[in-house]
């Protein structure tokens, strides 16, 4: 999975996404690059007309919590994820109690993981808790040795490291498998065998125009799509699924990730396999708001997990985009932006309470709420959520890691 | 490796070999592809200019005699094995008891090898009870499933049969490994490491101009260059050298399969690792001569392993192409060819005893000797060959084939 999921200025390397009409310029969304010039972000409902895939509606969300019995996830009811493909289908299979099971993953980074990265797997471990269904976790160390400038031995030590901080979420080491590609495709000839399957069935054509590789690409990057595709399909993890080669696949994942599923569900039929269903998030934005990129690189850009109390303090009070007006009097009569605010922003997808959000909101909006008080706000929520993660962390042993990553049955017959 | 190394006359793929110069049409050698239009086959001294690769001159033949204290074997007397790629670097070596190792492979092909299959097999176990080094013989099982209309099980029999039968030449065990591409990829991380490590140095641009891919070809056929390129490089083996990255490597191989390793030491450099020094040998002709394509779908057209001493005698009776001249009074008047006559090509691979190979050929192109007395002769010898391997072929049991493909360290330390 690529590294960056967020919204960013960078220039654009998919000039076909935006030489159609120089006066409305798209915004770019790939593996590689999300770009906007809006200050509210991507504009999501044209990326669902153009990527083909299905809103999450009300509809939807009334049957996931019919179905389940349990209120649907924040990030379902406040549009965090906001699309997806053939949901209804993986409904289907829970109400006849069929089996299907999860995958995500992530390309390792450098150091540690920000918090937009926890949107996928706070996401995932709420569909794991709640439908009870195997889980597994690829992390692309070889993806990122190909597209970076890193040495294997480099990028193994980072896919442990982010190994773990994944763990500290609170998965279930009954139900979870996380594996890194470089130690992994070594250890299971079923997954490279589905891995060649998907290679034979895709050509250079096909990945151009998904990915946008040319003539100068590595041969590396043009066969990868295949091993990002590989986990969708359940003959990969024999020991998980006792061979069995069609058990369903749902992905949760950020919709830059779509491109290789979309190519993913193109080539399953050809191989008789089971299309993966897929739910998607919106990005999230950086700390300078929508139209800043956020990197690993910039400290600042955003709250990491190794991040200390005051750090998290000190940079939200620092650097989180205010929605406010200049001046307190303005604020009171006009009211702040809430779609801009990026305080606002992050307590929609890390603030659970949904009556305490949309009180703030309306405060916000009105002119009542100032931006100080939005910051103090999500201040006191990271800080809690972070410490309890790096409390989790301090549990998270090599030897824990290890099992997580031990090709083995899960607590699930089939 | 490509499946057939022979001469045909099918319709090139590769254009770019064949267009340059409409007067004089070069031979065609490729992985894929070999073909000529003349009766006397390739013309090898062209090959070698075009390839850049080294004649093997008496001198070089010389040397390996003097360097071992043994003859040379007829293959490198007889020009069958006619080039190379560094040579004296492995003789260097040997000089200094330092270590290299030999590597050498195939591409399973339906049912029983042919004689020409044996080749380089027979030479490669001479290399390896000459010089006293480890073997490791790739089955390129995924490239078979990706070229032809094959599934993956389908190929993966196919592998098993054809170690068996190379088992049956007569390798040491203790000395050599053999493995299949779709069973070994997924037993050993580092084969996998290195195999993205070279896919992360090799553009497509690279892979188009050596292999005459092209944008229709599939993203599989794309990274398959850089599984053929792997077992070059110590490191992929950690269990054989001790996880020692830079021992050398030697290639036995027929000349098609050469752009496999000119890639290959194109990009060892850019990976500090050592570049793989190359044998090459000539093809070997179909029973109907130099111009003809010697295919496992047309039983007559090679002896293959499988064939009953009759089977031999008929078809070398029936359909060796003949040198000779239309009558017998003509025969004798005029003499026969060698250079077309099939039995004679096949003695000059085949018949050990150089006294009896050379008065053969001298009495037949004076005419003393007719066809007849040539197929008989290479009729007796190889039903010697092929009933000793298939002696041999019956002790090999599934076990002794598991135990030869079973990753471990060989009699060698490092």
């Amino acid at each position: 999975m690529a590294e960056e999921s967020q919204v960013n200025q960078m220039e654009s390397l998919n000039i076909g996404e935006t030489s159609g009409n120089p006066e409305a310029v798209e915004d770019v969304v790939d593996p590689w690059n999300v770009q906007t010039s809006s200050a509210t972000g991507i504009d999501y409902a044209k990326l669902i007309v153009r990527f083909g895939s299905t809103a999450i509606d009300e509809t939807l969300v009334q049957r996931i919590e019919q179905v389940t019995g349990k209120p649907a996830h924040p990030f379902l009811k406040r549009g965090i994820f906001f699309s997806h493909r053939e949901m209804n289908k993986i409904l289907n299979l829970y109400e006849q109690k069929k089996p299907f099971y999860l995958y995500t993953g992530r390309g390792p980074s450098s150091g540690a993981m920000h918090v937009g990265h926890l949107v996928p797997f706070m996401f995932t471990k709420w569909l794991q808790d709640t439908f009870d269904v195997p889980l597994v976790i690829q992390l692309t160390d070889d993806e990122k040795y190909l597209w970076k400038d890193l040495k294997v031995e480099e990028v193994l030590k980072l896919a442990v490291e982010n190994v773990k901080d994944i763990i500290a979420l609170g998965f279930d080491v009954e139900k979870t498998f996380i594996f890194c590609d470089f130690d992994f495709i070594g250890q299971c000839p079923e997954f490279y065998r589905t891995m060649v399957k998907i290679q034979k069935h895709v050509t250079f054509n096909q990945v151009k125009g998904i990915f946008g590789f040319d003539e100068s690409s590595s041969i590396g990057k043009i066969a990868f799509p295949a091993v990002q595709a590989t986990p969708s399909f359940s003959g990969a993890f024999p020991f998980i699924f006792n061979g069995k080669k069609n058990i369903q696949c749902l992905i949760p994942c950020a919709i830059d990730q779509d491109p290789y599923f979309r190519m993913t569900r193109d080539v399953a039929p050809r191989l008789n396999m089971v299309k993966p269903a897929l739910l998607h998030s919106v990005f999230f934005p950086a700390l300078q708001g929508a139209t800043s990129k956020m990197s690993a690189s910039d400290p600042n850009s955003s709250i990491f997990l190794t991040d200390t109390p005051n750090q998290i303090k000190n940079k939200i009070n620092k650097y989180a985009f205010s929605g406010g007006q200049a001046t307190v009097e303005e604020h009171k009569e006009k009211g702040g932006n809430c779609d801009v605010d990026v305080s606002f922003q992050y307590l929609r997808f890390f603030l659970d309470d949904d009556e305490r959000l949309e009180q703030i909101r309306k405060d916000y909006t009105s002119g009542e709420l100032l931006t100080g008080f939005l910051k103090k706000e999500l201040i006191g929520v990271l800080q809690k959520l972070i410490g309890e993660i790096q409390e989790r962390r301090k549990t998270v042993t090599d030897e824990v890691a290890r099992e997580f990553m031990r090709p083995r049955k899960l607590k699930f017959d089939y």
